[in-house]
């Protein structure tokens, strides 16, 4: 039995928190026509290659590229990989590195890292931090990955510039190659050029592909993702039974048995009839944090859009919040009880953590201690979870409870690509286009025309 | 000249974004008001001490003994600073160290730590990240900092069992108070019982106080703050200093030149009357990006209440966001600017960053990246915040700009206490008691049911 993901819209419902804030049996019966017919779309747009996220899991020959790539810099002693990249081409990987390796991952010695390297994502072009991580990381045994579809990415390619000359001024240029791998949209007569190529050709630098038709924010399961993967020495295979696994559950066209059409048409309909316009993605678990910060991404820019797929302005868009359980019950949970009924909150349980805690059966004296002393860590959090749920429903709040009976690479690929299917239904419910994100152009032309200018008046 | 922070909201004035988005000269004289009247009460109450937070600074006795016990510590050797706390007890210490040691802090060298500890916050009860913080600290040269006013958080106090008894199985029962420090509140007559203070007297340990009119996301210049930031050795006079400017600052009652009421003023005028629900925290420094957390809490707990102080039911409340600029314009800006206006948009920049990190003139056969080239990092971080707020305006959303013109004790001070002055102000206009919990106690009920049960069904 592999199906250890399961996700329960129950506490939606009407009959748990009332129609004004939960769907009804007639608004589901509606959906539930929706989700039909929008299904054979996507399944037609699918086989005619319009999205590519859904096919990655069975490129055998990209996954036998990146193990023989990552075997062979694993072999050069690297103890530091380190990706420039932004965005879509950042926030995969932290989330997988988050939840399995865990916090405080580089602060393990290598013996405890299993000789895997430490992991550093550069998504940002803050100095103090670029500088500190140039100081942690010395050239000689780390390993660069600059991830940028077009090469246009700024951030990325000032990383990239100052990595260079760091490279050349350490290991020189003719071992630049040993210490740098790239990946970005494919070389070919019929694919738009990329500012990294040239680059890829100057150095002799290994190149990853990422296709065309997939998107930053929907890459985590191409080389973008699944390259650091390898060198972090998770299983590769795995992660792709995980995406086979899910998209076999969410082949089918019913609302009710389709764990990413649930996720998606609940948050729709709940939307749309009962004005949740935010979407808070809660894990219980340290180690799913990250997670939440990747999709708060896909569903922030997929589905916020000024315009519906007919050019009508409709400025639609939940916006997603990520929390972490319990910490946020000590800082969030005092608003989503009390504050306005305006979210939807996805809470995630783990049934079996990779550890058990204790709590010792001490300070006998002290009575109030009762209920924690003598048990576990693990039951209390459990424990903490299953109240704020409950307490969420008595002030009519709609949860959705994604339980996962473990972390592990099997698990979290299902998670991720039930995410990714629900954006792309969501896309399609509320009509939008869900892969595209003309939006953030306008301030990187600013940007881009005020670095100009600062140059002119320097000369 | 010392006012080196400046909040600029003029981006969300009705002439930049229009009268639908943006508050109008009418809205601002009327605003004017209101607040001139608030203040009137908040110095009145302020006078009552019903309030603590505003007069932390001033408590010399304190910082003489956070100075003392702290040098005291570092004397013995310690290496690791484990704060137990969760909530209020965590969030102010996370944001000061982000701040001011800055992203990987602990993976540096005791040597570029200056000597001072590692820094761990324990802010949940993940038994596979509280095992490997274990596995991390040796307990010989940690020291745990317990923090719970009442002695009753659930979470810390599973913790603290936890550590005490590693503590009786390593150093032993009559060093455990070589090894952990109490923060809790104060013993007297009048003042509630805290589970703590038995624990502190019987293995002997140091305890320091919460005073009782202080909660705990208004504590961090208490020492549940000021404790940890001296064993960490950063310059608690300057944040004092910083406490003390901004509390002048602060002191006039006129919406134009008070720093904290225009940003509760703008925050509550745009909520009410434009419907903006939901308020970003968007720094432009990896830096500050915990000062957004810790600003989340502030700005949801004590505004987020189902009824108001005559006790009508409002379910009142903006939804706190943070983000983090450059990194999330390439994952929230497309929702920003294109999905619903319903946000204010709060953006920090930092003008003078500690290092510059120059971009190498190199590459030059690539045009496209003539914009970069032989520019700086700073200059590309300044530029894209200039852009994103630009863009912003084009699509009439509302920014609050803070301009900070360094990060230091001095600067983090002002922007945390003008931030906690803006709430307790924002709690006026809003009409609800900003410094209560509420909502928090019927999860918090039944978790503690579960455990018991479990605990009965185990027996």
């Amino acid at each position: 039995m592999k199906h250890i993901i399961s996700i329960d819209i129950s506490p939606c419902h009407a009959n748990k928190i009332g129609p004004q804030h939960g769907f009804t049996d007639i608004e589901f019966k509606e959906l539930t026509k929706s989700i039909k017919q929008y299904h054979n779309v996507l399944i037609k747009e699918r086989e005619e290659k319009k999205y590519g996220f859904f096919e990655l899991y069975k490129d055998k020959a990209t996954h036998n590229k990146i193990k023989e790539i990552s075997s062979k810099f694993l072999g050069q002693g690297i103890e530091n990989l380190v990706i420039l990249g932004i965005g879509g081409s950042a926030l995969g990987i932290t989330a997988l590195n988050t939840a399995l390796n865990g916090t405080y991952y580089n602060l393990l010695s290598k013996e405890d890292r299993k000789g895997y390297p430490r992991l550093f994502v550069m998504d940002n072009i803050d100095p103090v931090t670029f500088k500190r991580m140039m100081k942690l990381c010395p050239p000689q045994n780390t390993l660069y990955n600059a991830i940028s579809k077009s090469g246009e990415t700024a951030e990325t390619m000032c990383q990239l510039l100052i990595v260079l000359q760091e490279l050349e001024n350490t290991v020189g240029s003719e071992k630049i190659k040993e210490h740098l791998v790239i990946t970005t949209s494919p070389r070919g007569e019929n694919a738009p050029k990329s500012l990294l190529h040239p680059i890829a050709d100057k150095y002799g630098i290994t190149q990853l592909e990422i296709p065309l038709n997939v998107g930053g924010r929907f890459s985590v399961f191409s080389p973008v993702g699944l390259f650091p993967s390898a060198m972090l020495g998770f299983d590769i295979e795995a992660l792709i039974e995980g995406c086979a696994e899910m998209d076999t559950l969410c082949s089918n066209d019913s609302l009710e048995n389709n764990p990413a059409y649930k996720f998606a048409g609940i948050h729709y309909i709940l939307d749309i009839n009962k004005g949740k316009k935010i979407s808070v993605m809660m894990p219980y678990s340290d180690r799913l944090k990250d997670i939440a910060d990747w999709y708060c991404q896909l569903w922030a820019e997929s589905l916020g859009k000024k315009e519906d797929i007919k050019g009508n302005n409709i400025f639609n868009g939940q916006t997603p919040v990520k929390a972490l359980g319990a910490t946020d019950q000590h800082s969030q949970i005092q608003l989503y009880r009390e504050g306005p009924n305006d979210k939807i909150i996805n809470l995630i349980s783990v049934e079996n953590q990779n550890e058990v805690l204790l709590v010792p059966d001490i300070l006998n004296e002290i009575s109030e201690l009762e209920y924690i002393r003598g048990q576990s860590m693990n039951d209390l959090l459990l424990a903490e979870f299953q109240g704020t749920k409950d307490a969420l429903t008595l002030s009519q709040r709609p949860v959705i409870h994604i339980n996962m009976k473990e972390i592990s690479e099997f698990t979290v690929a299902q998670l991720l690509y039930m995410l990714e299917v629900a954006t792309a239904m969501a896309g399609k419910l509320y009509n939008v286009n869900a892969f595209n994100q003309p939006g953030v152009e306008e301030g990187k032309k600013i940007a881009r025309q005020l670095m100009l200018e600062i140059k002119k008046n320097k000369v």
